[in-house]
């Protein structure tokens, strides 16, 4: 396969695949809030045929202030942790859920590159908030300086496999 | 370059980077509505680095209903015209550009398959829609039934290239 031809990697798409089979299985519907990843993890859950029956729709909310406008993300949590930190993937996961009202969300926030964020965090620093059914799980990955497009590409990853195993955990 | 390894494939960043110094010379930010490319558009267009300049965000509105959701499409519309339309794709494009308050937007609507649509419009039908200042472009695109990756491709390909091309004939 060359990379010139393929929209979304099948490494991408098997992982996309292995979500939707739980959330069918269950009945649940998503959301994304995404920013680093500028809307390729929805890109990436809607290449699944069928995925229409449980993928709502995400909001891309890039530039910072998008983030309050759009996801209800308090001014004040920008501003006190900055906006690559868990409370605003957090507030994001929240808000998305909230206004799809869908069962799951996710919301990816960090630093793609090249230059590090305005507040000093390194390149490769991510945050994925998962949501299920109100249960919001913040985690942390630092993927280093690989460069843009795998910063995008791993963060894609971790939060389809974050939600899943939160979906494993809970029926554990 | 292998598929399996890159997110957004350099023939999409040199597009959405063209895009983008149109952009930026202008002082223009864009934002996106999706539905088929689900994120993928607007993915591509934040490949670029620096694109936080002028990439405001996105809405994907996957689900139908979430088209009069998010994004104020008028069920009227959908119901009389198809959600694949010039209509529809029209309605999302003024939606987003006023949700974000940007000068410059993107929509776009169509069939990535396998199965033709619910209104019985045939695999690889799109509409794109492209938004400067308030004038809105409608355009309509047959890629045939090609496969969900290579639709969803070509519609993102096409809808950067709508966009170029109606800025440039704004000031030819």
């Amino acid at each position: 396969m060359n990379g010139d031809t393929v929209l979304i990697a099948s490494e991408l798409v098997e992982l996309s695949a292995e979500l939707g089979q739980r959330l069918h299985a269950y009945g649940w519907r998503v959301a994304t809030a995404e920013s680093l990843t500028g809307g390729a993890l929805t890109a990436a859950l809607t290449a699944v045929a069928g995925s229409s029956e449980y993928v709502a729709g995400g909001l891309v909310a890039y530039q910072t202030e998008q983030k309050t406008r759009q996801l209800e993300v308090p001014a004040e949590l920008i501003e006190r942790y900055g906006v690559v930190s868990a409370e605003v993937a957090s507030a994001m996961v929240c808000g998305v859920a909230r206004r799809f009202a869908t069962d799951c969300a996710l919301a990816v926030t960090g630093v793609a590159g090249p230059t590090p964020s305005e507040d000093h965090q390194a390149v490769g620093t991510v945050w994925v908030a998962s949501c299920l059914r109100g249960d919001v799980r913040p985690l942390c990955y630092a993927f280093g300086e690989v460069g843009r497009d795998r910063v995008r590409f791993a963060t894609v990853k971790a939060a389809l496999r974050q939600l899943c195993d939160q979906i494993d955990a809970e029926f554990s």
